[in-house]
């Protein structure tokens, strides 16, 4: 059996199973064939994966009858915008995609955000399917429905709430992703298991370097947990209302390292590490974290050789840097807060000194 | 009583309701302070329409608290594209839009469907509110959540479903309105009357011309029975999956008209009303439509001076016109076509010879 794993994200008549199993991406024709409408798919994925795993994914949807086009965008966060945009609305004309037909998202986080997009706003939405290659993107980014492109005043600032109807993990594909991007991805996860699966930061913790090492078993827990919480709190909240905020543990501190760093230094889930780290710490003073936690959450992600310190940059720069953040408000800032290891964060709205203080201590 | 007219359009948890009285528009602001979340207000508008009205919506909006930010869009079909949308997107950044924020679009169905999808797409998606001032918009335009701009290869190819929170339709501003738009947007009554309301057709059969010299009264009704009629077919299926495609009612012949004329010679209303007649003439010899009803039609647009013949082309530049139509599939193409005055038409796959046979028959 290929599938080893299934996770459901519960959204009604919306819902969708995300599949998890070795050599998924081979059979993906025969998988999709009972959930895809029409005949009409086109593929979006960026030059190196094409490379890769194109050819395997063509194959097998042509295999299923499926009529297969395939377009490229290119591979980075600084081209998710709405130039890009603009040529993918154009190869789906150059397909004569039909409202029954589906773009299949192949890649990591910024391939599926455009190839989202892109599903959600042609012909008002056409079908969506996920098949990410890269961790962050198999722990985070394919579950959620979030979609879009970036504006050059804000990250992920033009896009839409809309769900795939299918999501394929194939952990294999791991094998071809740099570590430094199975570290980014892991850190992710960390994230994951901290604010909802303490079982999970548990079976992290006894091997941190067997997913750094590729092993399959531990891949396939690993994603499977992280779909199965983000989809719990997604189900709750789908469009970010209330809930759903908690998945930010992290991200603000984490969006200010990336801003104030450019985007160039820290992979997203870089920051996200540094970002997880400085949040224990302020909770430690704001809920009464038990300093213990943040201890295991910094050894954690220093045995996966992730960073967990702040580069050096002058207050005055933190300052700005949170003040582009939507969750500022005033002088106060929006933080995720964790309460312990498995238990959903709090958000807390704190003067943005106390931020900054706590980012004075983490310097490195 | 400023509200003439409440139609509700049911749609769940996304219901609003559109209001429609002399007057309106001056007191948007304490209508819509029941259902605007937040306190920033980005009008999207015309040149022409700001002028009329900006001003009035503006300070009706600022009087009720709201902090109101004015953008414009070019008026004209030719420039609802994603040039003019990443505009948008700069203006929506300018005015510091949060999540709470609200779009109200000010004009007719081109600055709706791209004030709209503005909403459908800006931090995925915010509040949206139509204030239609074309009778085109107000009957059809501003009801059933359809946004979205043109591609070069095709109309409205690029858009979302988003319904706004409420509609507000002040019949006053058609003093204003150009006879020739008025004309148009009356075609578009005459549809939904034929689909859906026996007693709309027999009331402005009764006095096709009370419309165009702006009788209040008149407008009032034919704007609440078209959003009454649209409402119901909306709310059956929102997203165009089977019975909403009633509501295309004579555009296969009028989508062709503007196509070969290049979107120059007939506003998209006259379009429509020759491809009702055609629509009628073809349902004669498809499903037996009564040769009365089409005598019925004809004259009432006739009355209304609209257009009813087809302008001479070719054979050969109609099936090139039918061809680029969504509704095509092989040979056939798929008509919408009625069964008499106030009944659902029928969805029915004709040859695309006897289409063009029809039109011959038809040209002017």
């Amino acid at each position: 059996m290929l599938i080893q794993e299934k996770v459901t994200v519960g959204l009604g008549d919306r819902s969708y199973p995300v599949l998890i199993g070795e050599g998924l991406l081979a059979s993906a024709g025969s998988l999709l064939a009972g959930c895809l409408p029409g005949n009409k798919v086109l593929i979006v994925t960026n030059p190196p994966v094409r490379a890769l795993y194109g050819k395997m994914l063509q194959h097998s949807l042509q295999e299923a009858g499926y009529d297969v086009s395939l377009t490229l965008v290119p591979d980075g966060e600084q081209y998710k915008n709405l130039t890009t945009m603009a040529g993918l609305y154009d190869a789906a004309v150059a397909a004569r995609l039909e409202r029954s037909s589906t773009i299949v998202a192949l890649g990591g986080g910024v391939a599926g955000d455009q190839a989202g997009f892109l599903a959600a706003t042609f012909m008002r939405g056409i079908g969506f399917v996920q098949v990410p290659t890269t961790l962050l993107a198999q722990v985070d980014a394919s579950v959620g429905g979030k979609t879009g492109v970036n504006h050059p005043r804000g990250k992920n600032l033009i896009g839409a709430f809309y769900q795939p109807r299918c999501v394929l993990v194939d952990p294999a594909t791991l094998q071809t992703l740099p570590d430094r991007e199975v570290g980014a991805g892991f850190a992710e996860a960390v994230k994951t298991a901290l604010l909802g699966d303490e079982a999970l930061f548990r079976f992290l913790e006894a091997d941190p370097a067997a997913v750094q090492r590729r092993e399959l078993g531990a891949i396939t827990r690993l994603v499977a947990a992280c779909c199965h919480t983000k989809a719990k709190v997604v189900a709750a909240d789908e469009q970010e209302a209330g809930l759903r905020a908690v998945l930010n543990l992290g991200h603000t501190f984490g969006h200010a390292v990336e801003t104030l760093t450019g985007y160039q230094v820290y992979r997203h889930g870089e920051a996200v590490a540094i970002g997880l780290v400085a949040a224990c710490r302020l909770a430690e003073t704001v809920t009464g974290l038990p300093a213990e936690v943040t201890g295991r959450v910094y050894r954690l992600l220093r045995a996966a050789g992730l960073p967990v310190s702040f580069p050096a940059f002058p207050a005055a720069a933190w300052r700005q840097a949170f003040s582009l953040d939507k969750k500022v408000s005033g002088s106060r800032v929006t933080f995720v807060l964790p309460t312990d290891i498995g238990l959903y964060p709090v958000l807390k709205h704190i003067p943005l000194d106390a931020a900054i203080k706590i980012i004075g201590r983490l310097t490195s």
